[in-house]
C-alpha cells in the first residue's frame, strides 16, 4: 500500500532539497503531518513570500530584504576597495572576518560553460563599468580554488589588467588548525610556494 | 553583517525540521531562493494544504487521503485479525511485507505519562471497544522493543487478556543479514532464550 496521494506529493517536494534523500524527505513530511495547521500555513507563507522580500542589490549583487538600502554599498564602507565573490552567501561570510571594510560585486557563479554560465552570464560586464566608472583601487578575488574558480580568476585577470586597478587574490595554505599530514597534496604544495619570511 | 530579516526567518523555519541544523537550514534556504516563484509557491501550496487533504481514518487511525475509503478498512481484508501499532507510518511498513492482510489500529505513541501520553490519550479506549465490537480474534502488538514500548505492550496484554483475544508480539532476534558480533547483547539474548528448533 503506497502513502496518501498528497502525502506522497509532501515528500516529492521535500525531495529537492539539497542532500535531501528519499527516507529524510518521508522522514521531514511525517514531522509536518504532526504540526498544528496554523504553523504549516506560517512555513508555506515564508516560502512563498521569499521572492518578493529577498531580492539582490542592482549595484553588488548581495542579498537583501526588498525596499532597504543594500547593506553592503553604504557610502560609509571603504568604496576604493572592491571584493569579488561567486555568490552572496560568501559576502556574509567574509564580512563575519570583519577584516575587509569595502564593497563586493557577486558575480552569480564562475565560469562554467557546460551549466551555461559564460562571462555575459557571470555579471563581468557590469564589473568592468563599476571598476571604471569608480575608480576602484584594488579588487580582491575572493574566489574559491577549483578548476573553475581559478578559470573564472585567470579571465578576470586577463580582463581586469587593462584597467589600472591592483588585483589581489586570496591567500591559499594550511586552514588553521590543520595537520600537515592530514592536508592534501595540493593544498601543501600552494603553503610552500607561497610561504612567507617568519 | 547578519542575513536579510526574511532569510533568517526562512532559515528559522526550515530548521524546525527534524535532524535539520542550521547548516543544513542555511543550505536549505540558500536553495530555495534560487528556485522560481512559482516552484516556491508550489511547494508553499502543498505543505499549506497539508491538515485538508490528509487524515487519520476514524476506525483505525491510519493516515488516509480525505475524502476517499480507508484502504486499511476495504471489507475485502480480514476482519478478525487486528494489528496494533505505535504509528501510522508503521502500517506502511509492514503492508509492505505482503504478510499481513487483516485490519489495524493505531494507538498514536506509546505509554509515557512525563510526554502526556497515557492510555486515555493512546486510543487504547477505542481499541477495547473495537475488538469487543467485532469479534476480533486475534490481536498482534506491533510495538518496538523500548522501555516505553515493552510498557505498553504489558499494559495492553493487562488490559486485552480479559476480551478471549488471541494476543501476539512481534518476535525479536537478530535482524536479516547481521552479524552476531556486532549485534547489541540485549538483542542476542532474546535471540537465544527465543530460540526455535531447526
Amino acid at each position: 500500500m503506497s502513502y496518501p496521494n498528497h502525502l506522497l506529493k509532501l515528500i516529492d517536494v521535500l525531495k529537492k532539497l539539497p542532500g535531501v534523500g528519499i527516507k529524510s524527505a518521508e522522514r521531514f513530511a511525517f514531522q509536518l503531518l504532526e504540526w498544528q495547521p496554523e504553523h504549516l500555513s506560517q512555513m508555506a507563507e515564508i516560502i512563498r513570500q521569499t521572492p518578493e522580500k529577498i531580492t539582490h542589490c542592482n549595484t553588488c549583487g548581495c542579498l537583501i530584504d526588498t525596499q532597504v538600502p543594500c547593506p553592503f554599498c553604504l557610502p560609509q564602507r571603504q568604496q576604493q576597495t572592491l571584493c569579488i565573490i561567486a555568490h552572496p552567501k560568501d559576502a556574509f561570510a567574509i564580512e563575519e572576518t570583519r577584516e575587509f571594510r569595502g564593497l563586493y560585486h557577486v558575480l552569480g557563479g564562475v565560469l562554467s560553460p557546460i551549466d551555461g554560465l559564460t562571462p555575459q552570464t557571470l555579471r563581468i560586464p557590469s564589473l568592468i563599468q563599476r571598476i571604471q566608472k569608480h575608480q576602484i583601487q584594488e579588487a580582491i578575488i575572493a574566489i574559491d580554488s577549483t578548476l573553475e574558480g581559478d578559470t573564472t580568476a585567470l579571465y578576470l585577470k586577463q580582463e581586469l589588467e587593462p584597467l589600472s586597478v591592483k588585483l589581489s587574490r586570496l591567500a591559499f595554505g594550511l586552514p588553521m588548525g590543520s595537520a600537515i599530514d592530514y592536508i592534501d597534496g595540493g593544498t601543501l604544495a600552494k603553503a610552500l610556494t607561497a610561504r612567507s619570511q617568519f
